[in-house]
């Protein structure tokens, strides 16, 4: 086996917690809301969101600007009255999702033998913001915006590997979602699993397929860096 | 005066010392060639190259490629023979140029108080091996790659303020070249102007024009930081 020479974060629940810091800036702007159901209401408008704009039904359109819609949507669901400024911080608050624990160590480890990008369907202008806030050392923001293409879109995981001139199985995929590491191997790129078992919050467990398909399955970060030598 | 968010830096010259660093780099490569005059020589290609992809006359092509294609020529007007795999590893030059001796610390400097991008006509993936190579502490990586269109276009200049999702006069341009500066401020954009006196070599200097047009004017990024209290 040949290690790869980039690896490609998806960002959303493999670097940072989503769901515990959405629950957390809801309640905080919100009193008296259910963090916990609002931020699983929030993300569960996520797929269909992007998947209006993957089969062409929605114009390209980031996003920034799908959560706000989502946004609006749910407040009405949850009854509640929320005003301009309010609801453009609170959608800003996936500027400022925390990394998991291990994220950063395990970060500085591989960066330093291997090139990290991110590859996420989150806005070049959010990944950026994120990455100051919670100190993430990427070398190369890529971003769904760059090529105009939501994954599991083949575009993007391809455009990695463009991107750097390299062949796709130079690229890894570093993911805790089984699907889009799946989507990633049909491109000929490598694969590794990062366990994240509360991602949707502590009311919410995903069975696990068989990660043996998968170049590399790791607990955490820094599990996954020894793995690699790093 | 209201200071910017977001400084976005012209690279080539104004971050890393493509002169010298072409010079030492093609002197290792190909023995006994006059590093200095071949350095100039490929970078007198570079803005009709991409004034060809501007015009539309030629295609969207990135500065790699742009690259490629002057080193070919100008290797046949000097009259050197080199096999492929030796062009592959001089054009990638490009992608090791150094940083000036005060670019990393004013930097670091000036990302404790604002957030900084590249803006530059080269690649993202030239921008990412760049920064790895030379330590640069970006917070993102733009490029005119992203926004399909080449320096001066003001696609460019005000596709950083989309990006952020803010005014153009909250970016300002970073960057040792008056005629992108003044086409930045044409965009609403503040400006800084900084000297790089040797950007292209012992021989040649460039005449200033009033800098009191600009924003700032410093010697160097140190100088610049300590302007902006950073």
């Amino acid at each position: 086996m040949t290690l790869p020479k980039v690896l490609a974060f998806d960002v959303f629940g493999t670097v940072v917690d989503w769901h515990g810091s959405i629950w957390h800036e809801a309640e905080s702007i919100i009193p008296g809301v259910d963090g916990n159901k609002f931020a699983s209401a929030w993300r569960a408008g996520y797929k269909p969101a992007m998947d209006e704009v993957r089969s062409g039904k929605r114009g390209w359109t980031k996003i920034d600007d799908l959560h706000r819609i989502i946004l609006d949507r749910i407040l009405a669901d949850f009854g509640i009255a929320l005003e301009e400024e309010k609801r453009r911080h609170l959608n800003r608050a996936w500027h400022r999702l925390a990394p998991w624990p291990d994220t950063v160590s395990g970060m500085t480890r591989l960066k330093s033998k291997y090139t990290l990008t991110t590859l996420s369907n989150g806005n070049l202008g959010l990944l950026a913001n994120m990455a100051k806030h919670g100190g993430l050392p990427w070398d190369l923001i890529l971003s769904a915006e760059v090529f105009r293409h939501y994954k599991p879109d083949p575009e993007t995981y391809l455009g990695v590997a463009e991107i750097f001139d390299i062949q796709p199985a130079e690229v890894m995929l570093v993911a805790a979602h089984e699907d889009d590491l799946d989507a990633a191997k049909a491109c000929g790129l490598q694969t590794a699993f990062v366990e994240r078992p509360h991602e949707y919050g502590p009311d919410m467990t995903v069975p696990k397929g068989d990660l043996s398909r998968f170049t590399f399955a790791a607990h955490d970060m820094n599990h996954l860096a020894g793995q690699m030598g790093a």
